[in-house]
């Protein structure tokens, strides 16, 4: 630290992305990334753009814009395109938390919230999952919080069905609250035509997973008109050109190949099952994930050592060392042979 | 706006990024950007990229860290790359700002500076430049603020040397200095060797003018590794992927080709030289612009006619409606053909 940082962040912890090691070639199934490469059209679309990286990009993102909105069935001036999702969360905590308004979320949920309310100074309440790991609606009634709930959530993989989401907007009237739905296309219903009855909803997707362009950082954000207008004047205020051009020509490709995206995500829920069904066989517990990761524990074994196991065998999951869900690892779902190779793995263990 | 945003945000008038008409094909020298594509080199690596897509980008950027270190003759915990150089400059209004430390910079510099200010709700001092244009040294002396100087100043294209940098930086012991050298490249000199001597320098550069690729977004800072951990931290609270693979891919391309780079910005800069050459001879006033921009003036058109007449030809030019320069137009360096029809749009409204 420097003898010139201001005094707000001295304190701040930053996030702690999924780990990245280089001394092996690893099957990763510790990020949740798409086992299956971006569409072709997405790839061409992007090597197209490259050459003409000399000019800004459109600031208004508009044509990617108007293709999201047709896809959610909405306007474009409900929608805003983002630098991956994580910026439109941090655009909508700066939009709408202050001293006076704090934010509230699950205690175990996506580990950014925490962050982004720490570096917007942000206090925030964190409201327990039932003892099944859910989000429980009637917690979240009256609060004066923003509240913000991964939906499905992680790393538990668990969603709320739009009903239940109904019932916290209408419980918050003047509260935005954000529904998170990064893992959304795996099997969960989405929030997004709830944004035309409740002006306190932003839903926030990506492009990172059920797209298979993490690498490419696309995000959006959707709700009524006024909340976008106030989250693109802060984007106005930060980097109005946060999209860059490869990025949003790949956006528009993979657009245009909605069969590609539904073929994958219906791959990784198929693969999902066989993959939760052959765990509980083996006497693992899981939760009733679904997203494109598999939230599991062993009774004869802790997180830790599962993780650690794994690794040891070129295998990389997730271990959040926090009460409550250390005994469990979030295993990304990869292609059947990366789950084959998982379970082969951990049949090893067990029979020791 | 929305009845949520919050009250902190209401007046914030956001940057207005240079216009991008859709009505016709313009000959655009509005936005500073290269004349020329990027490099072959990085038009390839980017494009072998996004068949990656599905993978999220390495976070620390190590890579590409180290070989702008290396270009720069620093160590790679001396840099860090952004997301566009905004994204530096925002970080270090974050980070070196506060209500007890405002900022200064000069009345006549690049326009964002007073909207990261208010962004961060930072007060801010403008600093006259003197009669010339210039940024004068004396003027910084043992100010209570974190300085903002553009070296080259935009849209005056005009430079400090190394030693007036540190006689600012010499001056202002305990508080940092931010030279952010966007147009370095075209025939100034840069400050990075400083950050070896001063702990309260950080230097910013862009990718986007001298290396082709405004459109890839990509921007770093240098400074001494305190300073920079600072960044780092609220980068990792902010957007820890905030560089897409295709990006980080093109940056390394372009850094493979730094003759590509260097004959580029000779020939801007001789083309530069030709320009102002024929706008003197046309009775136009100039800067002595070491950028690839000219910021010119006629004593019989204000900037206003002179914006709308290349207008209306087809040729976009920058126009600043702000007093003390709104005689003036900013042009950017485009291709000697480019102009070759920019010169002979106004012979024609001098000749009537």
């Amino acid at each position: 630290m420097s003898r010139f940082l201001c005094e707000r962040y001295t304190e701040l912890v930053p996030y702690t992305p999924g780990e990245q090691p280089r001394d092996r070639k690893y099957i990763k199934l510790n990020t949740n990334e798409s086992p299956y490469p971006p569409s072709p059209k997405a790839q061409l679309a992007a090597a197209q753009a490259a050459a003409e990286l000399q000019l800004y990009p459109d600031p208004t993102c508009d044509a990617l814009t108007r293709e999201i909105a047709a896809l959610c069935g909405v306007t474009p001036d409900q929608v805003l395109v983002t630098n991956g999702s994580d910026e439109i969360l941090n655009f909508a905590f700066m939009a709408f938390c202050d001293t006076n308004h704090p934010a509230a979320f699950p205690n175990i949920t996506y580990g950014f919230y925490s962050v982004f309310a720490a570096l917007n100074g942000v206090e925030y309440r964190e409201i327990p999952l039932d003892t099944e790991f859910k989000v429980r609606p009637a917690d979240y009634a009256g609060l004066s919080h923003t509240i913000f709930i991964a939906n499905p959530n992680a790393p538990t993989g668990l969603a709320l069905t739009p009903a239940q989401v109904e019932e916290i907007l209408q419980q918050n009237p003047d509260r935005v609250v954000v529904i998170d739905e990064a893992y959304v296309d795996f099997g969960a219903e989405s929030c997004v035509p709830l944004i035309q009855r409740y002006d306190n909803l932003l839903v926030t997707q990506t492009f990172s997973k059920s797209r298979s362009m993490a690498g490419a950082r696309l995000g959006f954000g959707v709700g009524n008109r006024e909340l976008i207008a106030d989250l693109n004047r802060i984007k106005y205020a930060t980097n109005p050109y946060n999209i860059n051009r490869m990025t949003m020509a790949a956006g528009l490709g993979v657009l245009a190949d909605e069969a590609y995206t539904r073929c994958h995500c219906l791959e990784v829920a198929q693969t999902r099952q066989q993959t939760a069904a052959a765990l509980q066989a083996m006497g693992f517990t899981l939760t009733d994930s679904v997203t494109n990761f598999l939230f599991a524990r062993h009774s004869d074994y802790d997180g830790e050592s599962l993780y650690r196991h794994l690794k040891s065998d070129g295998i990389l999951v997730r271990h959040f060392n926090k009460p409550g869900i250390d005994e469990y690892v979030r295993i990304t779902i990869g292609t059947p042979e990366e789950m084959q190779a998982l379970l082969q793995s951990l049949r090893r263990l067990l029979e020791g």
